[in-house]
């Protein structure tokens, strides 16, 4: 089994549970690749480098200038921070971006009514070309930044949506776990009530739940993601804390349990 | 043979010519590894995050505010767009530090009447985990960075001497051809002439252009470098223009050969 973990950029901005995570995620047993969201360090650069920080529906309008900030702090600052705390905890993390190996390849998105810029699409992922860092003892950590060859770009890509990707394309490869931690307990009925997770989530439940309100328009992409990766090969889901990672992986009972 | 290419900051400021250099590095027969320096560009980064750039002896002090700037300008930003463009130009371009896979350990200088703050002196090269990634079919692109266990921290490193440590550690494994790429056509008696190149230099001319003030106290740690990596096993040592570097892996016959 290879878990496939993604970590949102609330996990990363708080010290103390980031620590937690890291220790936890470098002591889970068996091959693991970590996604990593961004996080708010990249619009506290953006504003002290005098650019805009534009969000529409919850997402980043990434211009030239903002290209560059993203570039360099999930890239950079963040992305070899994670590999350095991981190292120094035994784990052998290895960092990139879809770029590297081109093992992501995205196209620039057009054609919706928000021109979001320097944002991608995944078209392909390179599962082979990720196997051979994991046959090698690496664990690849992943900035949410992938590759247009047509323009030689890099591109900001939605963290969910590539680690979704991820997963199923080594789903062909390998069996796997995906799990999305972030800051709270799972898919809650009360988002300010850790005691109401909803433990698992069907389509039905989910649509009933779209329906009546309960889930709210923030967890919706993420839910999108998680169902198409059990839909498209991926064996287990789940949606929990971060400070849950030992359990979501050892036994899937953590958290929100996303079924078919 | 196995290429080892290192490109100075200029040449990373310069577009014309760092782009000539990367469609030449692109097509350069044979495994190769390409470490670059950091330009400009990490000034000015620092200015507009207000963070003050000080140079000592030609080498930047790096403070806890200075190592988040390269850490997000040369890894991030610098890296990944020369992997961008290189896996543009068709070359399978992997870009890292030394803190992925732990590839480059070193320790924070310390003992030195100037205090460089967060400055890596290199303890060791992993060559086996950097040939793991050539045998996958990567080509290693390196920032100027390393990685200190203890200090679960990167730390900044001279580009000239981490290409130097690369080339020595690979040596047990690789015939090893080193090439320092720069703006100047190889060492220059008059460094304005580009005409003046010394095309051969032995440790015994080296010591006496350095006692006739030819050689300038900015090439002596470049030349350093070049010849601790000759006497420390490399085979092949040349410093010329990044122009050039088709003929210098080809032949051995651009700019300046080092020799023992």
């Amino acid at each position: 089994m290879l878990s496939v973990i993604k970590i949102g950029g609330n996990v990363v901005d708080n010290p103390g549970l980031r620590q937690q995570f890291l220790q936890d995620f470098a002591a889970l047993e068996g091959p693991k690749i970590l996604v990593h969201g961004g996080g708010k360090i990249a619009t506290q650069v953006a504003v002290k480098l005098g650019v805009e920080t534009v969000m529409v529906e919850g997402r980043r309008v990434t211009d030239a200038a903002m290209l560059d900030v993203v570039t360099m702090v999930y890239g950079g600052l963040v992305n070899k921070q994670l590999v350095a705390w991981l190292q120094a905890n035994g784990c052998n993390a290895f960092g990139l971006t879809g770029a590297d190996g081109a093992v992501i390849r995205s196209k620039k998105r057009t054609g919706w009514s928000v021109d979001y810029g320097f944002v991608g699409d995944i078209e392909a992922v390179d599962a082979g070309q990720i196997a051979r860092l994991l046959e090698a003892g690496f664990v690849p950590v992943f900035a949410p930044l992938t590759f247009d060859a047509t323009l030689a770009s890099m591109l900001n890509t939605n963290a969910d949506t590539q680690a979704q990707a991820i997963a199923v394309a080594l789903s062909q490869l390998f069996d796997i776990n995906l799990v999305y931690c972030f800051e709270k307990k799972g898919v809650l009925v009360d988002p300010d009530d850790d005691s109401t997770v909803i433990p698992e989530l069907t389509p039905s439940l989910f649509a009933e739940h779209k329906v009546s309100g309960v889930i709210s328009a923030g967890m919706i992409p993420k839910l999108d993601n998680a169902f198409k990766a059990l839909s498209d090969g991926v064996r287990q889901v789940t949606i929990c804390h971060a400070e849950d990672i030992r359990g979501a992986v050892a036994t899937g009972t953590a958290g929100t349990r996303i079924r078919l």
